[in-house]
């Protein structure tokens, strides 16, 4: 194997794939990046139990040469250190593979001989049975994730709820994540699609997917098969395992009736409910409250009896149905809720004292939806 | 007490005592910051059992009223959550304690209640029997102390060798530290002082002055006092107890014979070192070798035999004395010294494979010296 390649575009691919790569792992291999060179360009893939992910640097982008092939081959490198070699290289890369799988890197003056891997002892990636295709743009998809991977269960109890639970219908993608005291769900249309399932996505790929994937990333292709899910771009191949098991319905958790609605700036009501939490955060549940004062503020509230306390009103911009309303939740919920939210108002929805509070968007028809179950105060 | 003042100018002066503020402290006065308040300002004290910060807010800044003075007292508050508090406040903010050291705190339609410590039951500083004075520009002071402070001993089995030696001729200060393997040395001169003393001031209180301290901070006045140094600008008076015990004579380390002096581009090389400390990491002492070619060029080399070897061949500006060189050093001792250092060029001085290789400033009159001892490499 022997190729020329831009030292900024190696760099930023092997960082990719790196992404899937631990280095304590039990079988050393895997600890590796496998560098394929065809003549078309050059394939680079790391992997970990859960996901895989395969980056493609064809031999011409966008006209210019980034890569040059001279004799095509395999191998296989050490993750973190070829990668952080190459990082601190100058210029233009000679990368050359041996029979011995002994990597020769030279740059300048600067020369270096790295013992790899024998290309062929790298697992082969798994034959994705397709049974069914999607095409979504990344952005809407990225946001849809980037909307509810935060609400998933940190602890393995209920190992579904770790992850990110996917429904595709005839026109729509349903994303969902809950860890039973709070949920998020986000809504993408699709074009017409001939696939009807739902999957589970662990937290962990849908994380590493975000910081991959782009909004300028263009189509995403996502494959569906037995335990697994593929997304697909142009450069880019992302594998990762499924969780197998029920996912709850949660579509029957959200309340449909409402006793109160209010209309919120979202800015001032996620600094008011940072200040609240300063003193929450000293309470199990990071406890703090919401009410509606009798001249029709917002008032947020909450306050240890050893530090002291804090209370503030706000405007609210509109308020619809019953005007007497106290509710205790927690305020982190609601932060990590806000905070995926771009629009500058927000709807608050509650059914009482006991019921989820919902926050959604203004719009009439809302793509996403935020439950926060309210906290017992004693 | 009662103060109305700037959120922005209390935020940052706040943020600044808080840094001598520990959250672990047996004495739960001493997790607070003392605010005193008198018609001419406010006065902010934090403070351990190492270091003391004292911060000026007048109430006169630069013509602007950054802070209005209604009743003058004092109280001491949590540095942790009230510090928090004040960051997340909007505009103006007015604090008000009463006799209970109960703090109200107003900003807009924001009313926090915090329960604070009496003020009287703060420790009170320390009297500073000043036995000299001496003044020094900022600038210098905190590049004297950078240009030192990374090289003080980690581990405490010789107390001195964890502080940075600070020595008061009549015509200048030296800054040393060392820990044995490594040591850095800066020279600053003085007007006239009529000081010559030598102290030991602990890195962390070195380290919490340079976060403090800006270039544009004026003069510094220095004063020194038993057990105690105490530096002092318009805004900031910051007192460090001092390591007792002597420093070792350092100035007899300095090889002032050579073999072999090089002159580098201090850019080229740190790069060189930092691709060769990549192998040389996983070797005990981080290992790597410079050595002179025939054709007269520095190769830096390092490699174990289990991952590979890099070597590299860099121009050389000029070479004085004996051409043949090899020489084996921890290459992150080079890169601690060279980061320090701005010139783009730099003088390597050796004196032999077993004596420590010099690092200074190619003007004649070099103000600070960097020694790396060798490694022996079997």
């Amino acid at each position: 194997m022997e190729f020329i390649i831009n030292q900024a575009i190696f760099s930023k691919a092997l960082s990719d794939v790196g992404k899937a790569v631990s280095s304590r792992t039990l079988l050393p291999i895997l600890s590796g990046i496998k560098i394929i060179a065809d003549s078309d360009g050059i394939t680079l893939i790391g992997s970990n139990a859960d996901l895989i992910i395969k980056r493609w640097i064809p031999a011409k982008m966008e006209g210019t040469a980034s890569v040059k092939i001279l004799k095509p081959g395999s191998v296989v490198v050490s993750a973190k250190y070829f990668t952080e070699l190459i990082k601190k290289l100058p210029d233009q890369i000679i990368v050359q593979a041996n029979k011995n799988h002994s990597i020769l890197i030279q740059s300048g003056e600067i020369r270096t001989q790295f013992n790899g891997f024998q290309a062929d002892e790298y697992p082969t990636l798994p034959k994705l049975n397709v049974t069914s295709r999607i095409h979504i743009n990344a952005e809407e998809l990225m946001d849809a994730f980037k909307q509810t991977v935060f609400a998933t269960a940190k602890s393995e109890t209920r190992p579904v709820l770790t992850g990110v639970n996917l429904t595709f219908t005839k026109d729509k993608l349903i994303s969902v994540a809950t860890n039973s005291q709070r949920l998020a769900q986000k809504e993408i249309y699709i074009d017409s699609s001939t696939v009807e399932e739902t999957v589970v996505v662990p937290s962990s790929s849908i994380n590493e997917l975000l910081k991959l994937i782009h909004h300028d990333s263009g189509k995403i292709n996502i494959q569906l098969a037995e335990g697994y899910i593929q997304f697909e771009t142009v450069e880019i191949s992302f594998y990762s395992r499924l969780i197998a098991g029920n996912y709850p319905n949660t579509a029957s958790l959200i309340p449909t009736d409402q006793k109160t609605t209010l209309i919120l700036s979202k800015e001032l009501f996620v600094k008011g409910i940072e200040r609240a939490c300063l003193f929450a955060g000293e309470w199990k549940n990071n406890n703090i409250t919401l009410s509606v004062t009798d001249d029709h503020k917002l008032c947020i509230s909450s306050g240890s009896s050893e530090m002291g306390n804090i209370q503030e009103f706000q405007e609210i911009k509109s308020i619809e149905g019953e005007t007497e309303l106290k509710i205790s939740v927690d305020g982190h919920f609601i932060l990590d809720a806000l905070k995926t939210i771009q629009d500058p108002e927000i709807k608050l929805r509650f059914s009482g004292m006991m019921k989820p509070i919902v926050i959604e968007s203004t719009e009439h028809d809302s793509t996403y939806v935020h439950l926060i179950s309210p906290v017992r105060s004693y």
